[in-house]
């Protein structure tokens, strides 16, 4: 049974408190939610009670409280830890989980959700801690549309930037693996620039204009990549990637002049590679995806 | 002997016709500057000479023909091959190669210059010939900034992005190729996002605005990364790297799952996974700047 109620007057249950979960109980409260936490070491907890939260006995106690139970945990393997003893308290609850996993561990526990009876949305959290309820934090929902509809108001106080993806579980998961892939990407080249330069006396706080303004400029062009990859086509639009990969040559050498690491030149040069070898050697750099779909040994 | 004259008066010459080059010419004539071309096929300076351009006989006509030559060809072999037989054409002369180079290409080109009497500013364009003109072009130049100063605005005809990096002539190729990783970098983790993505039938078009908001995210974190770097401590403002390894786990195992390319994934988690060797697994992301600093084999 799903109630429909406006924003700031649905129950809510949080359960796990780690700093995450903390930091959902309080945007919840700071809302005006009815907001029930649960977590296994209850000391935890305490903070939240001063600002109004009420300290379920149990678990089940927990999802009981609230038609809207938002789980937060290290894992998939304690959400079941925590979840699969409850029984039937779960039968008409709306179980949103924000904990980090796979997106077939997704998929599994929305096919368990359902067996118990519970609708189930699938989460994923862009953002630190100090970041939920802020116009910053993105958090990424996939399950039923319907479900989220109805509750992405009160999910809404949790963060700006929420998003909601797809009927596919799996997907909120996907996505965060996918922008944390970019995130390392971005961090790994710019903290290879930065050795590079600072093996010639550059500082990095030097570096980070320019690194922030590039940053931009190549933020602009991936409209027209994502437009070629879904196309399937892939013309050279400024660079060929014949171009790209003798510029990735000197980027090696200037690394190995300078004596930093130069690894990661050698990756990036060795997938591009790949490309021309493959015969896009006067496509654009989008051509990349092509290697990057393919499957790859262990 | 340098001339010290008025934007859009003082004479300058470009060597090397290729797109670059028509572009660089180009934007001089826009602006009014008196410009000689020169190019080893002379049929590229064509549109150019409707435009206004003188073509010389010669490269030592060129040469003589302004105080300020710009030459932009396709190596550093080039830029001799041309130059070399010149002889005392030079000789007072300011230089500006924006030729792709390397650091020590650019260092020894200074010394060579010298020799002939003239001075030199090494520069690199982080730019398309289509952007050379506009607020989007980028032109970073290193070499005497008493040279740079005298001729910046008429440099800065060629981009609103113009900047001086320092008196090493070898600075400008190497932001030039630490910007170019930090490019690439992003790219293959746009790519690769949009592969993993992809084989879960997300459309890299439906990813970007997303990978957009994602990015410019990451940059605003940059120049507290790089206060860290300069100051060579690295405490964990938001993850820790331990944290960070954890996920890159659930990258890697997405992208098996879903039979796309892991490589890239399990090179960030070695990369990564050494910082953790290195006692750094309670430290922030920036603290892997100090795996690349380190000189690897080939």
């Amino acid at each position: 049974m799903m109630q429909n109620r406006d924003a700031g007057d649905t129950p809510v249950t949080v359960i796990g408190l780690g700093l995450m979960g903390q930091a959902l109980a309080g945007a919840f409260l700071r809302n005006g939610y009815p907001t029930t936490v649960w977590n296994r070491t209850a000391a935890k907890a305490e903070h939240l009670v001063t600002q109004g939260a009420r300290l379920a006995d149990s678990a089940g106690d927990a999802v009981a409280a609230s038609p809207l139970v938002v789980v937060c945990v290290s894992d998939y393997d304690a959400v079941h830890g925590l979840l699969d003893p409850l029984g039937e308290v779960l039968d008409g609850r709306v179980l949103v989980n924000l904990t980090s996993g796979t997106s077939q561990g997704a998929r599994e526990t929305a096919e368990w959700a359902a067996r118990r009876g519970a609708t189930y949305l699938d989460g994923a959290i862009l953002a630190i801690p100090a970041g939920i309820g802020t116009a910053d934090a993105a958090i990424l929902y996939s399950g039923p549309r319907s479900v989220f509809d109805l509750h992405e108001s009160t999910l809404r106080s949790l963060g700006a930037g929420t998003t909601y993806l797809g009927g596919d579980h799996g997907l909120s998961s996907l996505y965060d693996v996918a922008m944390l892939s970019l995130m390392w990407n971005i961090l790994n080249g710019f903290l290879q620039g930065a050795a590079l330069l600072g093996a010639a006396g550059v500082e990095a706080t030097t570096f980070t204009p320019l690194a922030n303004k590039g940053i931009e400029t190549v933020n602009g062009w991936l409209a027209a990549y994502a437009q070629q990859i879904d196309d399937g086509a892939y013309p050279a639009l400024d660079s060929t990637i014949d171009t790209h990969v003798a510029a990735m040559e000197h980027l090696i050498h200037e690394s190995e002049f300078l004596g930093v690491n130069a690894e990661l030149p050698r990756f990036i040069k060795a997938l591009t590679g790949q490309a021309v070898a493959d015969g896009h050697g006067g496509s654009g750099y989008a051509a990349v995806i092509e290697q990057l779909r393919k499957p790859s040994g262990r």
